[in-house]
């Protein structure tokens, strides 16, 4: 284990009534933008649920951030954040509007432009923040990162806020008219999410590998019933559960971690617009033949423990692991080949000359490179 | 699951060398108590590692807070803080120092006699206070609670106070210098508060049924090498985060906790002066099998997952699992029956008559009454 700092003082409001709690949790003196996605929330009820308990404060409204969220959204935002002098967010809705209210607490702590922000990769200052998070998968409801794209430069990038969410609310109730392709992306996402912070050789911990295989049996085991059964409260308890422990740095304590899928399904969303988790299921499976002997033994363990996979030898088990992997992500109704999504190779160059441009290398060894890239993509065709 | 709110704000500060950033860690204007034990930190170079970190810092120094912390001690430790109007506690040993921190930390900003506090179960305000955990066992780096006890009533309670530490630093170098005894008694402690919140069956969750049996995997693993190889890094390093994360909220989102065993093992330390994590070594296996039938379910669960325990019927299963887990304290070296200690039915009868004057009644049911406690001690005799 390498030495690490875990402080994390997001406070989590769950289960069923909890958006009730928001006028106790929020001060009545704050000034509160309350942002939105695309108005799933006002089919669903809970912005019903958010105006009732916020009634006695003082509120003005963004609506329209979109999947993806755009930088070119987000200044609009924050000008209107200024222009009210707000000093509370809260983000309604999935992951998108929460990583877009991260950005808008910071830039309107900031003078210049707020894609500075995302390009520098941090934010130095942000206004307080919070969510009602519809949407379980991203996680950024118990952390301080983001995911921006600019619609101008067709670019999407990952930076750290300088504030952790004040509180999120999590209601399992309020999941259930989440579609069901967003439901398929959203444990694609998560079940990615502990694969990168799991499947390195380097820097290991008994706990925390049991920790994310605890969350990898769990989706294994909740998947098939979360988009069967859409009212199990049960079910949807630990859909939520799952996708907060998966990236609030809980499972990361001393270990060392990868990334490398997430940074290659950036790009592929950005010259392609398929969704985020979409693009891992395609990704992840590709990845992990082309790493194979790297992540020999992680990948032995994981056959062992989470998969219960055995066989006469040890190559047997790594490529039923592989594939009990692309299974399961297409278990969940999600392509797992490029071509399937029309992808061509002229657009898998686009996106290794963007590394190329970048001299980009990343992974838990730090030697993915341009070619490697090329070589995971055209494997995933 | 039910409906709860996690928020754990500590920073843990995890790794060799970390004690280096205490200077760092504390602001300079405060005026810092050191509290210690016994002076084991003398001998390991933890004392002059903290004096090192804190040389240009204003610090008074508390020796003597003993095992199971007596309100007797930490009622001079407060009259001392109040004299040098303290601002900011460190504790430097293991649990009994910084449960008595807490204690000490509350009572400087109470006016009453420090026991009030115990007696009320919980402080209304508490001074910052801080941690160099040395000992890894009780799981009080990473949460509000504390167990006191009173040498003239020969009381022992729990109490919670109002703030969380500010950090811990846990260095696994630092526990190379416990005595097998005091490991063995820390491992069983551990174990049991694992337990503690994973074997109910009412308010199940999925995940946090992982999680719980993941510390407990760890813990069967770890255990012996923690015990055999003293400078054992990585090992040390599972032990002592595990202990961490038994107890600091993180297994207990929305389940039902019992604690019954922690209920009878305090009377038996308050009678008896056997070490905590021992007596849990007796009672829980005693419990277990008082409330086979009540935990059916979960004894089977934890049977599989943890034990990996088959047989023929689900009664032998049950039997296997409970002898297990006696063998599991018993592995680390612990007694496991009260004759072995010398304990009596005149000692038995003195704490059932207190549950009895109390008229307890405890447990993940709320149905563990004195009879029901002297049929568990009786059984374990």
């Amino acid at each position: 284990m390498q030495n690490f700092i875990y402080c994390n003082p997001t406070q989590l409001v769950f289960g069923k009534g909890s958006i009730a709690k928001l006028g106790d949790l929020i001060d009545k003196k704050r000034k509160v933008m309350l942002l939105f996605g695309g108005g799933s929330v006002k089919k669903n009820g809970v912005y019903d649920q958010v105006k009732a308990a916020l009634k006695n404060h003082n509120t003005v409204e963004f609506w329209g951030i979109e999947p993806n969220p755009k930088v070119e959204t987000l200044r609009r935002a924050t000008a209107q954040a200024k222009k009210y002098k707000i000093d509370f967010f809260l983000a309604v809705g999935g992951g998108s509007v929460l990583d877009g209210v991260k950005l808008v607490a910071a830039a309107a702590r900031y003078d210049g432009d707020p894609w500075d922000i995302v390009l520098d990769g941090k934010a130095k200052d942000s206004l307080d923040y919070a969510c009602v998070i519809t949407i379980s998968a991203t996680g950024s409801e118990m952390n301080n990162g983001a995911v921006i794209s600019c619609e101008k430069s067709g670019e999407k990038f990952a930076f750290f806020t300088s504030k952790y969410p004040i509180f999120s609310i999590l209601d399992p109730e309020t999941t259930y008219s989440i579609p069901l392709d967003q439901l398929a992306n959203g444990l694609s996402d998560i079940f990615v999410h502990v694969l990168e912070q799991y499947m390195t050789t380097i820097n290991q911990s008994r706990i925390m590998d049991r920790w994310a295989e605890g969350i990898l049996q769990t989706l294994i085991e909740i998947a098939p019933k979360v988009l069967n059964n859409k009212c199990d409260y049960a079910i949807r308890s630990d859909y939520m559960l799952s996708a907060s422990l998966a990236l609030n740095g809980m499972i990361a304590m001393g270990v060392t971690q990868d990334w490398a899928t997430h940074m290659i399904g950036h790009e592929l969303t950005a010259f392609t617009d398929i969704a985020h988790g979409a693009t891992l299921a395609v990704i992840y499976p590709a990845l992990l033949r082309a790493q194979k002997e790297q992540k020999r033994d992680k990948i032995l363990q994981y056959a062992d423990r989470v998969l219960h996979i055995s066989g006469e030898s040890e190559e047997i088990v790594i490529e039923k692991a592989i594939a009990a992997t692309e299974s399961f992500f297409r278990s969940l109704g999600l392509k797992t080949r490029l071509f399937e999504y029309g992808v061509d190779e002229n657009t898998i160059d686009k996106i290794v000359d963007r590394f190329l441009e970048r001299k980009s290398v990343f992974g838990d060894n730090n030697n993915i490179d341009a070619p490697i890239v090329k070589k995971i993509l055209l494997s995933c065709k």
